[in-house]
């Protein structure tokens, strides 16, 4: 890999990914296409038995037409069955979500703006507050990091590992708990409080809460006729979650974009050309990482922001 | 606002956004709550009516099953209208447009893992898939940043403004350049094409798509009964549009955060105690800015890396 002449290490890089993208899409293709066009015939098979069975008395159209109404209504976030449990799709805690999932870019989708109103206020609201978000996370970031890297401190000291290997596990370590605190936990509370999902069901969801991916397709305690003060407490408990596990996540990710390993990878992917100024600097500060430029434990400041 | 105690100003941005969470959600309850309900009430209406003229003849609880049927089926992706123009749910374009949306953390939701592989598979693809991005992202950062602070460099020579003021014209340059080719332009190609939706609705979509918030209410020529190579041509445009708008947008979020306004404004949130000895160093690379880290022109590199 190091006899890689420069120049093609880059298009090598993009090349891999489109390559993972390409394989990506072949794997989900195989593993979902055959279960969605079973629920398809399904689906398929009920209409046309309906429609044989009670065809007779239904004018042509009126079945489709209704359908559709209800189809158009859900694909909304309205939903066609309506009961005491949600007194309207837009109480304040759903509001609360939608926004949150807004200002965390998770976006789930099973709410949405009908009006033009409404969408015009997403993309302004949007534009102004996620990079007043960015800005709330990397005044965090100060904060926070210095406080994250004491117990890499205390073990340092007791086992005296060399510094690569210290920053490895420090980030290890901090990866390990953001996993277990902030998916498998959480996956688990919700397995145990919702009878109806399995736990990869579970994992499923709080990973993709987490990573801001937020498809979607499976929000807990929705449309279940559950309590209301329930159903507003499981609102409130996931709009908590996703800000403290965007901001637990982003931490990590900003732990782990540290590493003399990982920035190795990206500098030597990302500069083709002879060696430039700065990379004879020297100062870790300068190296050109997207995420992070806290300098290392040994050089920590002597008084921490007491935030 | 310069008086403020230093241990008082990051919780009150905390509060500020707390603040801002509250008033957004409650400005879409004001928006969206009356749409929801009168599209709920006339579904209820139209269910109403088609159950007292038809429902002699059915069964009691028959039309209720299928609508179950129909509704779950979509929330799973998979539509009840079959014909010829969507060739399964997961064809290729299909997964590669679901696994780019993936990669962005953008997630739609239209389309979303059925089976227990597929959701298992996505949440490992997602764990690695990730991080690869972030670094493919990082080392894209090092080649193109200096190629862009070219057109900034000319204005400079022919201006001569201030430093500070030269990097905010150029951030706000680069920034109307995205927003313009990647929100405006892509907007009124998509208005243009779909007959159907406006332009408010084509911003709306390409905004939310680009921001990675990705609600997925709105897919371009989704089951609109389109001719399959149009169909497959459109969502492959979108996938071009979903890789190439990230990158643009990051471009730009990385340049504004190197803007020592921007800087100023974090430090001032984010650092509580008195000053560090990485406060007193001035080196800009040290400044714990969440994103950038890439010198300021007036040192950039003499050798641009060649990509």
């Amino acid at each position: 890999m190091g006899a890689l002449r420069p120049w093609a290490r880059f298009p090598l890089l993009v090349v891999g990914h489109l390559l993972a993208l390409g394989i990506g899409a072949a794997v989900f293709q195989a593993l979902e296409g055959p279960p969605a066009l079973r629920l398809q015939a399904k689906l398929r098979t009920e209409l046309a038995a309906f429609q044989a069975e009670y065809g007779a008395c239904l004018p042509p159209g009126a079945l489709e037409e209704l359908l559709g109404t209800a189809l158009a209504a859900q694909a909304r976030g309205v939903s066609s069955w309506g009961d005491g449990s949600e007194a309207g799709n837009w109480d304040l805690p759903s509001a609360l979500l939608f926004t949150a999932s807004i200002l965390t870019t998770t976006g789930y989708g099973c709410m949405a703006p009908l009006s033009a109103g409404g969408k015009a206020f997403c993309v302004v609201y949007a534009a102004l507050g996620l990079p007043a978000s960015l800005a709330l996370l990397a005044a965090l970031r100060r904060c926070l990091l210095p406080l994250l890297s004491r117990p890499g401190a205390w073990v340092a000291a007791y086992w005296r590992p060399a510094p690569a290997r210290a920053a490895l596990l420090r980030a290890a370590g901090l990866g390990l708990l953001v996993a277990g605190a902030f998916v498998l936990l959480p996956a688990l509370v919700l397995w145990g409080v919702q009878g109806d999902c399995s736990l990869l069901e579970a994992i499923y969801f709080c990973f993709s809460s987490l990573s801001t991916i937020g498809l979607g397709d499976l929000l807990p305690g929705h449309g279940r006729g559950l309590h209301p003060v329930l159903y507003h407490l499981g609102q409130l408990a996931l709009l908590g979650y996703l800000l403290l596990g965007l901001l637990a996540m982003l931490l990590a990710v900003e732990t782990f974009s540290e590493l003399p390993q990982v920035r190795a990878v990206v500098k030597f992917f990302g500069s083709s050309g002879p060696r430039t100024a700065e990379d004879q600097s020297g100062i870790l500060g300068q190296d050109e990482l997207a995420l992070s430029t806290l300098p290392p434990l040994a050089a920590a400041p002597e008084q921490t922001p007491t935030c």
